[in-house]
């Protein structure tokens, strides 16, 4: 999808992929294949680019300063990406900023949870402090017993963790925004994530019923997250809803799927808007192109119906030719997400009807009853 | 720009091109180099594909009839795509099918013009035949000295010419449709199309102030044309608008500059509703996404301004956040086109001028009197 965007700007994408049949590598046209952990191949693709950036957080913070140091432009830098990379550094951080957070605290062992646990209550939430997405890396506990076991074997893998207060939720929102290296921020109207079993499944923009202030508190809060932070490129801010407030969950320092509404439901789509960002380019207008825009997810169903995805493909048009799909030439394991649809309009229920038809086709074909 | 619908939708698209530098080669994943005359080329190029399409009316109706009798499903066929090579076909086609178009007839002498001259007066407009592009392949001739001239420059290069009645304009307009294997065919509104010495320099979608009979007469005349040409993929018909009616001026069939503003201006773009029409998807919506849109073409200035296209793309960007751009990769000849923007809105008139200052940015930069 930033392939996408860089077609239109006539900028040259070089594409540094695991594998030639990762998504991107199937479309750019300057695909160089290395590991985003090998500092040589990371050093090999980054000669000749004009900016490095990313569509992910497995690069580390080590090797990207290796690249700055060796005179590399890398958006976001180290520095700031380590708050998307690191949630303890993150939760650290944003509580000495004063932002609002989830009750939270490192935790070594069940002792340390059942004494966190004593303050906030049971159940809580555990989080890998790194490589967690998509509900990876996230665990509820209930109870010592089950914090031990988890405790024990994330050790296994060497990774820290971090207990969290699990808050009273009204509903997940987000915020996408884009800043340039001098510094100029443009925000995205707030959304509502929908989530099932810890995975987004849809994004309603702009969120329905968020009063005017509200709005205005999130978009200032991201404002000065991104510019404390020092983000250069797309940051997007997931957040908790809930009855005492607002209260920042994660961060990414890119493109994101809560942002990918953005290509055709705001005039510049998150892909456009971060190439314009890490190139130092003005950042383009934020605005809705539509009252209502909604994204849903495909996540590739559990067992595959009799009618292949292109033939559910067919149907899908057939049945709203309105709905725009971006398919990501992903190999469909069950619950990937292996693309994702919009639909647009002048009203939430009608949109939001409307895409939830179109995943139903795209998922089960014409004879699912999803 | 095909390809960036092809990344949506999930489809490999290769590209024949005659030039590594070509616009689509630079971007596309998968290029052949080969002449879009060479049979040879053609059919290692058509090998594995699927569907064979075109960009351009380059590739000789017999080697297209090659890899359809070799089993290449090639669309638009020849059958169809003569009527967008061949004005002369063109004009016998239309005329046998009852279809408004300008008086013409075929001349070899200046007598023949001048012949044709007494009938419906001078000047009187030659055309090439075959080849000819954004202003070229068409002459204005005042007298039968002029058509003298410009038959024997015409001569030379072997070429058929077209005398055709200079017709009293209003305006030129055009229609975009889609039309698929099985005949579904979907139709943009009507647009406007501005023209300077010859070359398209504005869309405005829709055209302004056009009786809903007669885009209803035009867009039923888009229908039957396709139809009756049996066009699979997209057909843009340009059209004169005329105290006494509409004429057809030209026919092509692909995604026409004059459907650019489909991009963000319709629900789908003329490039991806072209993939779905000649893979056989059911085709998009054609609705407008705003009340008004203004596609404006960038032609390369006759001399360069201090700034670099980047500088002023820099300054465009940081004047008008709402305008969108797609730049081509083209080397900037004078006059030639390198790009396109959209501006989109509520009204025209502020639409337009936002398109207009974008232009005249991104031609003569900051400081340009343009």
């Amino acid at each position: 999808m930033t392939h996408q965007a860089a077609i239109a700007l006539g900028q040259s994408l070089r594409v540094l992929a695991t594998d030639p049949a990762d998504a991107a590598a199937l479309v750019a046209a300057s695909v160089d294949i290395g590991a985003p952990d090998d500092v040589a191949a990371l050093r090999r693709f980054a000669k000749g680019c004009d900016v490095v950036t990313f569509d992910h957080e497995h690069v580390p913070g080590e090797h990207i300063r290796t690249l700055a140091a060796e005179g590399v432009t890398v958006y976001p830098s180290a520095d700031a990406l380590r708050y998307a990379q690191d949630k303890l550094a993150m939760r650290q951080r944003l509580t000495a900023l004063g932002l609002p957070v989830p009750t939270w605290r490192r935790v070594e062992s069940a002792a340390e949870v059942a004494e966190f646990a004593d303050q906030v209550g049971w159940p809580v939430v555990l989080k890998a402090v790194r490589g967690g997405y998509d509900g990876r890396g996230v665990w509820v506990v209930a109870d010592a017993a089950q914090a031990a076991q988890r405790l024990a074997a994330q050790a296994t893998v060497g990774g820290e963790v971090l207990a969290e207060q699990r808050v009273p939720l009204r509903r997940e929102l987000a915020v996408q925004l884009a800043r340039s290296p001098f510094g100029q921020v443009a925000v995205y109207p707030v959304v509502e994530t929908v989530q099932a079993n810890g995975v987004c499944v849809e994004v309603l923009a702009p969120a329905p019923d968020l009063p005017e202030d509200a709005a205005l508190e999130i978009t200032q809060l991201a404002i000065r997250l991104a510019t404390e932070l020092d983000v250069v490129g797309m940051l997007a801010v997931e957040l908790f809803d809930t009855p005492d407030g607002i209260l920042v969950n994660e961060l990414a320092m890119r493109p994101h799927n809560s942002g990918h509404w953005t290509i055709e439901g705001a005039r510049t789509s998150q892909f456009e808007q971060h190439l314009r960002a890490v190139l130092d380019y003005p950042l383009g207008a934020c605005e809705l192109t539509a009252p209502a825009v909604v994204m849903a997810n495909l996540l590739a169903p559990a067992t595959e119906s009799g009618q292949s995805l292109d033939e559910r493909l067919h149907h899908m048009f057939a049945a709203e030719p309105g709905v725009k799909v971006h398919l990501y030439g992903k190999q469909p394991r069950p619950g990937r997400k292996i693309g994702h649809l919009t639909a647009l309009g002048d009203d939430l229920a009608t949109v939001r009807a409307q895409a939830a038809r179109a995943v139903a086709i795209l998922r089960e074909g014409t004879h699912g009853d999803d």
